[in-house]
């Protein structure tokens, strides 16, 4: 594990884009976004997926230099075409459009289609609540889930994340529709430890904690069983029909998550007043759910958030830590 | 169980509500919320809760004659007040208005505070949906979760309801944060039967299937353990920092779901174009999570939103099976 410092990971990252033809504005914009994953504790959607995009870029699936480009809109809500470009720079365009147009219209939607995977959705969301709005940005994927009653792999897990502002870092919740991610099950696995609940299906079709099976079968458990399955297809619907991009059926036929649909939305609800009452609103509400008996097993609890503020404070002293050979592959790009 | 036809519901509770001194053309709309909740078999959320409601008309903590105003607004973003009103009502004006607000800004937004019971929650997504737009609704609630890893009951379930426009019925989803319903822990409970999933927490703190357990602790278990918490933790912030209206702490303290906080959000995606491939993206999606193999012990999958339609269906050719004591009381009213 090599501790790197957020300066370190941001100049890797922009160095690697520049080589790539990306300008220099431009870099440094999405290697923000990228370190700032890392640094927060997301670091599947840091470095990691970095690597991993800079592939797609060599590969020509993604490219580097495209610029995303409105295509239709009414008042608040816009279309986007992605343009097939980079994911975070296209995803940081629309979630900024969208908080420019509450900024008029008291809300805004920007749906977007044709783009590439936008690294930690969370992030997106926050920016709109960075500006003092409420952020709710949501995407589709390639499946990972049956609809409840069936076995075979027909539903992507589909992140929602909302974002409320608060002074000291967001109160914020991203949330994928599978019970667990495929990092996640990987790091049990390589833990040698069961998952702490149930987390998708084993070869027989038994629901099961064991994490190897469940990446073999590739089938995982939806959030809440019936209810994450059913609300994850109505996001792949929402991100589709508001941009008129693709669905999970098309990423399937694809085989993976490129040509992606989402939607950006931002609601200025402190243009018309307010904004002190909801700064009291979300503290009583932290304080309120963090009042509370700690159960077996638990040392305290957390505000939904919480956890990535934290980590930032510690990584920013500590160094970020990453993987070996996700460093070592970031140096020699 | 009696069996009662559509028509006969409606005219029954359109009949009360006059009586209570709402005016014809509010009481027909007002009966026809409340009846067709229980057509489409929301039984819950239709005559039952209507008999509950005219309790508190008659105690005086609703007020059937008030009428929800707009308080505040910037474009496609409004706050409106509900004055302790009906909640059908309120909820009922208040999609209207996002809808309408949606068909000059593209998107619409009205937040509305001081509402009561609003009935079926997912009613309202779909009234935005039968105007060919994308409906998301959400509302809190008293609290019957803890926040992960505590014990107290601190987080309200906090449906959040979508729904995207279908010739045939609206693909819709309508999600309460708690794994079951006190209604759907009762029904388990009565008929002697387990829970087919953990739903909360014993008297030792154990999670269990024991529906009567659950209901004696009132710790119900959210929806993807600790997802379903904090994502049910965002909406209260959601709909109480846009209305600047109760939070589930004060709904607490009332120790009522009374003065509720919700949001409308209207998404009129077809106004730029787009209309024709949306109805195909629906269409192409229903096929695609119908066609799966079965799990044992399952006879069909089914979409978001198929068993209302189906129900529906059965109704109106069967007549609405209601609990003997809710119809006999309503007949009393």
């Amino acid at each position: 594990m090599a501790l790197v410092a957020y300066e370190q990971l941001l100049g890797e990252i922009k160095r690697v884009l520049i080589k790539y033809g990306v300008n220099e504005e431009k870099a440094s914009l999405i290697a923000t976004i990228y370190a700032e994953n890392s640094l927060v504790g997301v670091y599947s959607h840091g470095a990691n997926i970095f690597v991993n995009t800079c592939k797609r870029i060599l590969e020509g699936t993604v490219n580097a230099n495209a610029e995303p480009e409105k295509i239709g809109g009414l008042g608040g809500f816009e279309r986007w075409e992605g343009n097939k470009g980079l994911g975070p720079y296209n995803s940081y365009t629309c979630a900024m459009r969208a908080a420019e147009l509450a900024k008029e219209f008291g809300i805004g939607c920007v749906s977007l289609r044709n783009n590439n995977h936008w690294g930690r959705a969370g992030k997106y969301s926050s920016l709109i609540a960075d500006q003092g709005m409420i952020g709710i940005c949501a995407t589709n994927g390639t499946s990972c889930m049956a609809t409840w009653g069936g076995t075979t792999s027909r539903i992507g897990n589909n992140p929602l994340t909302i974002a409320v502002p608060r002074e000291g870092g967001n109160v914020a919740v991203d949330m994928a529709f599978s019970q667990f991610s495929f990092g996640q099950l990987n790091n049990h696995k390589v833990a040698g430890k069961s998952l702490p609940v149930l987390g998708g299906y084993d070869e027989s079709g038994e629901m099961t904690t064991d994490p190897a099976q469940v990446m073999e079968t590739r089938k995982l458990l939806p959030v809440g069983y019936w209810k994450g399955a059913a609300l994850a297809t109505l996001i792949d619907l929402v991100v589709s029909c508001a941009s008129t991009g693709n669905t999970t059926k098309q990423l399937d036929e694809f085989g993976a998550d490129i040509n992606i649909s989402q939607i950006y939305i931002a609601i200025n609800f402190a243009a018309i007043g307010g904004r002190e009452e909801a700064m009291q609103i979300v503290e009583d509400t932290i304080a309120y759910v963090k009042d509370t008996e700690i159960a077996p097993g638990f040392e305290s609890v957390r505000f939904p958030g919480q956890s990535l503020i934290d980590t930032k404070e510690k990584n920013l002293k500590d160094g970020i830590p990453l993987n070996d050979a996700v460093w070592e592959n970031l140096l020699s790009l």
